[in-house]
């Protein structure tokens, strides 16, 4: 069985409400929405990604023989779903907010317009790749704006990310967001996105010497030498790197950076700093990791600490102040009726919904959430991505999307710039959505 | 390519450090331990897994003609280490505490002796694994110790799990805890774990009434079917599932449950026995979602709420309240000496472990870490489990892993069945241990 695009990835309620449209024949229009309900407090703004990933799901999803042998086997269902089912195509339209857009609480980011099972059964893995690429992309925002153009980034997350697919597409959000490279090598492959790496301590540790393990594996690694130097004394494995350094360049190799992974990053940089320069390797860059984020990026960045890379792992890769997000993926319309739910403290807004943003000269200044059809002001959002099953639109470059996320990062009010919070970014209901509410609602 | 058996699931490092380890010829035998060095602030005990998932990998990791070609595209290697490559197995041996054991910071759980670059190359996906299978196993393993065996549980974190794979091995892992079953169905082919659900809001907002929603997921779902009352209003809902069941009833169909998935579940599931009682309903199980944890499901519980079952979703799946471990995978020895690194708040203790655990009665009073040999007294945690790269044992079913799991968790010492952290359980060095690091740290 393939795993990734299994369309067993999801929860057995899609499939036994699908057994109870299918029987009654509702294959009438379904619109749903997916949009975060609120932020989680460390958060002023998300960033949107996943589409890429969700629209390559949503063309590939098929049931094939070993799927329906075992639903059949399950005893659970009648033969009309499995005939529904072996027959599948997702064949509804997307209307969506592109990747790298800034975003905030109640946008519908995704709205998907298709017969009511075909929109149902696609929500798990839909709000599965959406949920955790925002959810990445979002926190990775904040690393780039913490690092402020003083300091490459780069995920070393995939060990701790929560399972293999996590860390690739962690790896994926946080390159749109602005790291420049992550460790995960089928990252480059897959997505095309730029590798980069160091050494381990077990790898100094299986050397007798500190200086042969940087000498060797620099002649293994003659163009992308980065030596670890903190295995057993930072002032002491700067100076071995050096002399190793000293010796490398009369073979002609160049040293191109030390990374320390412990300890107080600020003055040990700095010390690393002299140790190198007095060396004769002022262009010698220094590298730091250890259970980095967005705020120890800030400090070490506004202190001006001599650090030209940090690597980000385990902190960006499982969002670890804010490890989920309140998203939902809702019915908003049915048979063209507009549909909603008043569950205490989850309530929705029915109906098909456009985002408009307005600017001041390039920077946002709020966002208004209204009814298709309805010309709110300022820029629409939402546009259509696919139409019955097929993408629109060409496949985006990774590079072109991470481009157009920088521009974003750089509208959004100064204060979310520097990691604050608050005041929250003013989004409206528009009167024409908030009647339809209200009349939906009576 | 196949992304979750691939062996480019790995970061970079490895790769340059294998092409120094090629080079130079330092095949000798490695010995690396997997452990935790210190438990997040809420956690009390860990429980291992993941052992299986990790034996499968390393049994089947295979670089293909697709992988090495694009390895080799990437000029960064000498044909050497992919001449290498292309013949990689990994050939190790493996000990390994059984997946369902209770453990502490600073045990090892798994240690590997292979050639170094082989125990080297496992690296990054053995982490990856371990960790996030002992992350969710460890919260869900606080869930079943606050449901107190008043009420089941079932993992509901597919949709807001980090990627497919999370979702996945959650279930696993939830299962081997204590968990009864889960939503994700592609759980049931791959693990066989028990699957379940209900219905979502949605199903219920497609309908034009409430009663003709149940009545028409129960016709296609005559066996299995749990009605979602607080689409609306919870009371009327109830009411409405009351008079669901009565016509059900006529046609043989029994209602099994309903669910609750908002406001305060407390008040609620009193109300809504006293309805579901009143109409006739006593056998009638109330099921309760939304955002659950161990502390919310231990009040519910203690209030003696009348919820037969929880579904425990995001923050199960994500484990919230600590979304990552302080885990690590070092060298403990090479060439027949004992390794170290001594990095700032990370420093190793070098050698091959062993953990004794001693008992009193049933109840667990403290572990021992010492060196391989050392009989220093109670049961040995770490066995072989895998021979050249082979298993020596077989199989285990899940079922058995849970039903050992299930026994652990009633040996913890009483404070931590209460979801107390402190005291901290006595883990103890032992004088051997502490001579052999004393001796290598000269």
């Amino acid at each position: 069985m393939n795993l990734l695009t299994n369309p067993l990835l999801t929860d057995l309620y899609q499939l036994t409400m699908l057994q109870g449209y299918v029987d009654k024949g509702m294959h009438e229009e379904a619109v749903f929405e997916f949009y975060v309900r609120s932020l989680p407090g460390t958060r002023g703004f998300l960033l949107a990604a996943g589409l890429e990933t969700l629209l390559t799901f949503l063309e590939g999803m098929r049931f094939s023989g070993e799927e329906l042998k075992y639903l059949a086997g399950t005893g659970r269902f009648s033969q009309n779903l499995l005939d529904y089912l072996a027959k599948f195509r997702f064949r509804g339209d997307v209307f969506a907010i592109p990747e790298g857009t800034v975003f905030f609480e109640n946008e519908p980011i995704i709205r998907v317009v298709a017969p009511l099972p075909e929109a149902q059964l696609v929500e798990t893995r839909l709000i599965n790749i959406l949920h955790f690429e925002i959810l990445i992309a979002s926190k990775a925002a904040r690393c780039v704006l913490a690092a402020n153009d003083r300091a490459i980034l780069v995920d070393f997350g995939l060990r701790r990310a929560h399972g293999a697919e996590a860390g690739l597409l962690a790896a994926r959000a946080a390159y749109i967001a602005g790291f420049a490279s992550t460790s995960t090598v089928l990252a480059e492959p897959l997505f095309g996105i730029p590798i980069s790496g160091t050494m381990a301590h077990s790898y100094v540790e299986a050397h007798e010497d500190e200086v042969e393990a940087f000498l060797n594996f620099a002649y293994a690694n003659p163009n992308n030498a980065t030596l670890l130097i903190d295995t057993y004394d930072v002032h002491k494995g700067a100076q071995k790197a050096v002399e190793a350094a000293i010796r490398l360049k009369e073979r002609g190799i160049k040293v191109r950076a030390v990374r320390l992974d412990s300890g107080d990053l600020l003055t040990l940089s700095r010390d690393v700093r002299q140790i190198l320069d007095r060396g004769g390797f002022k262009d010698m860059r220094i590298f730091a990791s250890g259970n980095l984020d967005e705020y120890i990026i800030h400090d070490l960045v506004s202190q001006e600490a001599p650090i030209d890379g940090f690597g980000v792992g385990t902190k960006l890769d499982t969002s670890e102040d804010a490890p989920y997000l309140e998203c939902a993926y809702k019915l908003m319309e049915y048979a063209g009726q507009p549909r909603f739910k008043k569950s205490q403290g989850k309530a929705t807004i029915p109906g098909r919904k456009q985002v408009f943003r307005q600017l001041e000269g390039k920077t946002m200044v709020g966002d208004i959430i209204t009814v298709e059809g309805d010309e709110a002001g300022g820029i629409p959002l939402l546009t259509k991505v696919m139409s019955g099953g097929q993408r629109t639109t060409r496949r985006q470059d990774l590079k072109d999307i991470a481009s157009y996320a920088r521009s974003q990062l750089q509208s959004l009010p100064a204060h979310f710039r520097e990691l604050k919070t608050k005041p929250p970014y003013p989004v409206k209901i528009s009167p024409v959505l908030s009647s339809l509410r209200k009349e939906v609602v009576r």
